[in-house]
Order: C-alpha cells, then sequence, then structure tokens
C-alpha cells in the first residue's frame, strides 16, 4: 500500500531532499543562474525517476517551469499542484548555526535555506506521488507546475498559465507553501484577501515656498494630505469610502465560531508586533479584522524637509502610497473608482490632487465544502489524528488569484509549515515530523479525491 | 548741508559701494574665510576715515562683529543702526549676466552678489553717517553693529549682544536689510511674526511589519499621524488648538484700512506662488492671513516606503515636521505646551507619540506711533515725495527678536530693496535710485530724529 511505502523509504526520502536542498537555487541573485537551472534539472529527472509519464522543462524569460503529468485515471477528476523550487538569498551568513546549503538534522529539524519554502513542502508533494506510482499508480489524474521564480514576483508565471490554460485545465489547485494552524493543528486556508494599492500626490505651490512669508494664505499640501488621510478613516475603524463594503461577504457565523475557538492569544499578537495596543474595525477580533475584513492602510508617505533639524519651507508637493486588503467579493477595479472619487470629492479644490492605481489583486475564497477541500480535511484528519481547522490568510498570494482568474478553479492551500519555520531569515527550518506527515496526508489525499 | 554733500558724492559713493561688493565675503564657505575678514578689515578702515569717533573689530567663534559708535550729542537720543557685510554664495555661477563679484551698472541697476542683501542697503547707512559727519556731526548719538554671519544664522550675535547690552543701550534699533512694499512705495515693516517649530514621531508596531498579515488589527503610524494633523485643522482655516488664539492681537481697523488699501494683486501672488487657489482663515485678506494671523503649516514629513513602486509595509513609524507662525502678543513657550497637550489628547492610546520642540521666536511689534517710527517715516516722504506705507512680515528676523527680548527696544525696518532685487539668486540687484533715496532718507532720519 501507499502509504506503508512512505514508513519504510523515511530515511531515502530525507536524504533526496537533503540533494535538493544542497543546489543554491538563489532565484534573485544572477551569480546563482546556474544552480536555479541545475535545480530544475534535477527535478525534471527525478519526476522521471519515480515514474511520471510526462515530465517537461519549460524555458522562460527567466528561470525554467517543470511540467509533469500523470493522466492515467480517464473519467476521473484532474488535479494541478503547484509548488516552487527557487529559494531566497541565504544572507546574513554569519547568524547561520550551520551552512545554509548543507542541510542538517537537529532535534528532528531539518536546517537549510528553502527546507519549508518551499522545497520541503514541495518534495512532501512529490514523494506522495511516488508512493502512488510505485503502488499501482494515481487514482486520479494529476498536474504539476513547480516554477523557480517565486521568490521574485513569479514575474513569467502568468504569462506561461494563460499560455498554457487548456493543457492546465482542472478541477482544483493544491499548494502547500505555507503554515499550519500550530504544531499538531493542521490547517485548510480557504481564503486570501486581495489588495488594491495607490500613490497620492497633492501639490500646492508650484514651488517651495518660504512659510513666513506665505504661510497662512497657501494651500499646503502635507496639510492637505493629513485631512485626506483622516477623511478616509472612520472613527470606528471602518474604511471611510462611500460603496467600500457594499460587496463584502460578512463572516457566517460558523466562521466566526471556529476562528473564536482557535487557540489564538492577543498578548502573544502584541508582544509579537511590539504595538502597545490593537486596534480596528469595531466588533470583530483580531482574527478576524486580519483575516476577513477590508482594510486601508497607508504604506508610506513623504513631503517637505525630512533631514536634520528644522527648515521653514512650505513644500510644494506630498506622496503617499497607500492599499486596501480587500475580502471576497470586493473588486479592485470597483474599489479603485470608489477610493479616487471620495479623495477627490474632498480634497481642497486649491491642491492637484493625483491619485495613481499602482496594481491589485482579487480576493479569492474557496467554498468549505468544495469536494476538494472536503477530501483535503479528511486527509488531513488521517494523517494528524486530529480534526484540521479551517484559515484565512491576510496577505495575498498571486498565482492563486492567477489560479482563480484564468483556469477559474478554486486552490486548496494546505500548509505543512510551522509559523517558527524562519522562512526567508536565517536558520530556515522543516520540523520532519511535518514533512513525513505531510507526504501520508497528500498520499490520502488522493484516495480521498478518487 | 549733509543732503547737499550726497548729491555732489554720488559718484564716489557708487565706486566705494563697488569696492565693498568686489570682496567675496562669502560666510558659509569655509574657503572664503579671508575674504570674510578682509570685508570685515576694509569696513573698520572706512568707518574711520568717515570720522566716526570709535570703531572696534570684534572677534567671535565665528566671523568679526563690526563696531562702530558716535556719541557726541549728549542729551539726545541713542540709536542703533544693524546691518550685515557676509553675503550668499554666488551659485550658480552660469546663470549670472556679469560675475557676481564684478560690480556691474546696468539700466541705472547695481548687480552683484551682496548688492541689495545686505552690502548696498547697509553701506547706504555708513553714507549717511558720513553726511553728517562731514557736515558738522550727527545729531543724535548713533551706534552700529555690523555682522558678518546672518547669512548662517548669526549664530555668534546673540551672545555677543548679551555680553554687551550695557554698551549696546539704545532707544531703538534700525535695520535696512528688505525691501519697499514696491518701486517708488517707501514703507515701514512694524511687526514681524514669530515660530514655534516642533517635530513629531509616531511609532506604531516596534517594526515593520506586513500590511496582509497585519492590516487590520494594528495601529498604523501614518493614518494616525494623518489623524493628527487633520485634527490640528478647523474647516474654517483657524488652527484647531484650544488656546491658541487667546493671546492674539486683533488687527486694528486702521491696519486692516491700510492693508487693504496697498496695490496689492491676488492674481499676481497666485502666479508668483503658482496654486491654483488662495486659502486660509475665514474672514482676512491675503495680506491679513500672511502677515498677521498665525498660522500651523507642515514642513515635512516622512515614513514607510518612499521609493519607487509599491511595498505592501505597515511601517513601524512616521515622523513630521511641522511650524506655527505666530502674532503678538502669542508666547512660543505657552503654544508649544498647547500643542503638544492637544496632539497627545487627539492621538490613539495604541502609539507612541514624541513631540519634540526645535526652536521658538517670539512675534515683535513696534508701535507705529513710536518716535523713531514717526521720525522714519518724515524722512522717507521727504526722500520720496510720497507718503510711505505701514506693513508687516510673515517671517521672522532673529535679530529683531534678539534686540526686542536683550535691549528691550522696538526695531525700525525701512526696507530699501524692491521684490525683484533676486536676493540669494543670481543676477542680484540694487536700483542705483533706491541706493541715492535710501542715502537721503537715513540722512533726514537723523535730523528728524534729533
Amino acid at each position: 500500500m501507499a502509504i506503508d511505502y512512505i514508513a519504510k523509504n523515511e530515511e531515502r526520502f530525507l536524504e533526496e531532499l537533503k540533494e535538493l536542498l544542497r543546489i543554491p537555487s538563489v532565484s534573485t541573485d544572477t551569480e546563482h543562474k546556474k544552480d536555479v537551472h541545475a535545480c530544475a534539472d534535477w527535478l525534471v529527472a527525478h519526476f522521471k525517476k519515480i515514474g511520471m509519464p510526462t515530465v517537461e522543462l519549460h524555458q522562460t524569460p527567466g528561470h525554467p517551469i517543470i511540467y509533469a503529468e500523470s493522466l492515467g485515471a480517464p473519467g476521473k477528476p484532474t488535479y494541478l499542484i503547484y509548488g516552487h523550487y527557487d529559494v531566497q538569498p541565504p544572507d546574513p551568513l554569519e547568524l547561520w548555526d550551520t551552512p545554509p546549503f548543507e542541510p542538517t538534522v537537529r532535534d528532528g529539524k531539518l536546517f537549510a535555506r528553502g527546507a519549508t519554502d518551499d522545497k520541503g513542502q514541495m518534495f512532501a508533494h512529490v514523494k506522495a506521488l511516488e508512493a502512488h506510482l510505485a503502488n499501482g499508480g494515481l487514482p486520479v489524474n494529476v498536474k504539476v507546475v513547480i516554477e523557480g521564480e517565486e521568490e521574485v514576483g513569479s514575474v513569467n508565471l502568468d504569462n506561461w498559465v494563460e499560455a498554457n490554460s487548456e493543457r492546465l485545465k482542472c478541477d482544483a489547485v493544491f499548494i502547500s507553501d505555507s503554515s499550519m494552524y500550530a504544531k499538531g493543528l493542521p490547517a485548510i486556508m480557504y481564503s486570501l484577501r486581495g489588495l488594491a494599492y495607490f500613490e497620492i500626490e497633492i501639490t500646492g505651490p508650484s514651488h517651495d515656498l518660504h512659510s513666513g512669508l506665505y504661510g497662512g494664505a497657501v494651500p499646503n499640501p502635507i496639510n492637505e494630505l493629513g485631512k485626506i488621510i483622516a477623511a478616509l478613516q472612520n472613527p470606528d475603524g471602518t474604511v471611510a469610502v462611500p460603496g467600500f463594503y457594499d460587496r463584502v461577504r460578512a463572516l457566517e457565523q460558523v466562521e466566526r465560531d471556529g476562528f473564536a475557538a482557535l487557540p489564538f492569544k492577543e498578548s502573544e499578537f502584541m508582544a509579537e508586533t511590539g504595538v502597545k495596543g490593537v486596534q480596528g474595525e469595531e466588533g470583530y477580533t483580531t482574527l478576524e479584522r486580519t483575516w476577513a475584513r477590508p482594510t486601508l492602510d497607508f504604506n508610506g508617505i513623504i513631503g517637505g524637509f525630512t533631514g536634520e533639524g528644522a527648515k521653514t519651507v512650505l513644500p510644494s508637493k506630498a506622496r503617499a502610497k497607500f492599499s486596501c486588503r480587500l475580502v471576497p467579493d470586493q473588486e479592485p477595479g470597483e474599489i479603485q473608482e470608489m477610493v479616487a472619487a471620495h479623495i477627490r470629492s474632498i480634497a481642497s479644490p486649491n491642491v492637484k490632487v493625483d491619485v495613481h492605481f499602482h496594481h491589485g489583486g482579487r480576493p479569492v475564497i474557496t467554498e468549505r465544502d468544495h469536494p476538494a477541500v472536503l477530501a483535503a480535511m479528511r486527509a488531513l484528519k488521517k494523517s494528524w489524528n486530529t480534526d484540521p481547522v479551517f484559515i484565512r490568510g491576510g496577505g495575498s498570494i498571486p498565482v492563486v488569484a492567477t489560479f482563480s482568474d484564468v483556469l477559474k478553479v478554486p486552490s486548496v492551500l494546505i500548509g505543512l509549515g510551522l509559523n517558527d519555520d524562519r522562512l526567508h531569515s536565517p536558520n530556515e527550518k522543516f520540523d520532519l515530523e511535518n514533512f513525513y506527515a505531510g507526504i501520508r496526508t497528500l498520499t490520502y489525499l488522493w484516495d480521498e479525491l478518487a
């Protein structure tokens, strides 16, 4: 049986993962271009070795995409696995206890750059495929996309997915590139927030003026920008843009009950962020505020004299960047219009206001009763012997929006990492318990989906 | 007679001023230190040459101060003349039509760095003293202070004035380091605004956070700073700090009538500043707003990500600088307390708010019926054959506050320049008509004061 095969091969699986982690596939660094390509080649060879019927290396203007498929289950549904083989730079090197590209096991944890993000999690999928291929074959149709540019913004993936959308057709996407809710508590992330990112520039006088000679009679762009910032927020913590909440899907009571039951400590959240107190939309908990409610946060601001000391300038310009996190079913394009219109309606007629839209991304939600979600829940429970929980994510994962927009299919995020895995930091690690339980989960998954 | 002496010596006066202007006494540039000292020596020699009984060079940690006095009118009042012999750097050199330190007359105007600011205006005082000294002596007691650090903030003047306050005792100070209201329209500036300069820093989380993972539940320092900026302003254009206006001396009707009668064009003000429209405190004109009403203007702001493009950061900190222009009888120390208290009362308890006070300066006002003012008005009328006007200044002249605070005497500002003199810019000039009329004015002045 596939599941027994795992226990028998744990040691080899670990050695193979170590081999994969030794390749310094740092996608952000052109000096590592050869290594990134070597890593892709290694994976192509490995997919062939485990018996995937079709394995292809697709060149892009950047790093290659690996595509594999096993379509030997006619009449059965088809699923897509997404992962990435590139990693973050290991700097600062001196903070690593053992070298980042010399994978080392200590205390049941595997330390290496990419251990959890995403080589370890992605490789758990590969090993689950092998467990089936070596034991009678996959009970469903599986397509695999592993890219090498996730850490540089997946710059070539969207075009590639659009160009290959027919071939990538599937019923759902599975991604393991995130975390469980806590150690021993597996989770399905079924929703992510979207984004609408803005930049605003206010021009008062055409050039910097002396605040003594002109102050009092000339519109000051920072004073005016402050008024706009304030006018975008209500005292109750909501966003003060007319229409902003029109499409917001209310949290269902079952979701709120589920979040409330999670082991979440406000004191830990405060210690982690270093804030004196939490604040946000009235009537919602911290988890609800960060996972399931829209926001408007300023990301940067600059204007006038910002050096040491004092300069009595009445500046010509002030600029700020801000972004809204969006939740289902808000539309970035609509939000863009509403925000810009609101700003124009409150700005002084005596200043020039430019509102620029940087980019946006739709929020995504996968119905919790989707067959792929239910199958993943059963597989997690079998593997971990505990009820998995439903969670949402406050950030965006662009590839999920891509699959949603282009392939029109939901993604199911089965995070195998832990919140203390230090991804992007020195001493990144992956718990071996999570690695093996992850392989078992993903092996059960294909049976549950069949 | 002193006044006839001027007409006979106009040509020589101009040649002497050119000699003074040829010395590149750029106080901001250490490479010009020798020139600055040479300029001081030239003036010492010149004061001796015109017959000032006492002439002294006072060394300071920076550039020397020249002190001269003529106390030969016992029982008569004593007046102080202030001026400065240092100049701004001439850069950018390529924009000058003739070299900045090669004074050149074109169209009745003398072009050179320092022509109007302040060598030309200061030298008009020197020549008026000479006109009296060569024709029977000065009818009042006169003390003269010419410093060499005005363009670097008069960094050593305050200490020197305090150390010599007994010796500097006088009934009023005369300063010519500003402009007439317009060509052919002489003016006395009888009031200047003061200053209170602040810096504010808001800290939300202890470090930058990901706006997706934390946005909605964490106080954002830029959002909070925006609320504070807005809460410092009322919709009617007033400053929203409780108590801010308590000590503001209301404009008298005669002042308002005087300002309203001045040839002021809002369209020219708008063209000059490049604003789409003027705005400010309701119920006041542009001149009243910039001359005689207090303000709160932000001078600079910075926080979070300010580079190109978009970064979804929820920043830890945001900082801003702002300053209030004060009018009689506001006290910078009181304003400082009020503003800080108001900010603390409106800031979210979940952020850390630091309010830092940079510096302040008292507003000054000289009564319009002060004998020194009335004498200056008569002298101006005699010289220009037109009624001079009363004006105020929106900026601060720190030395005026120093004389007010330390010597407890008013200053009378008799500007001889024009608004288009391009001080601090290439092609600085001084109208020769103003130079000669200025010498006549200051020559009449001593008679009027006697």
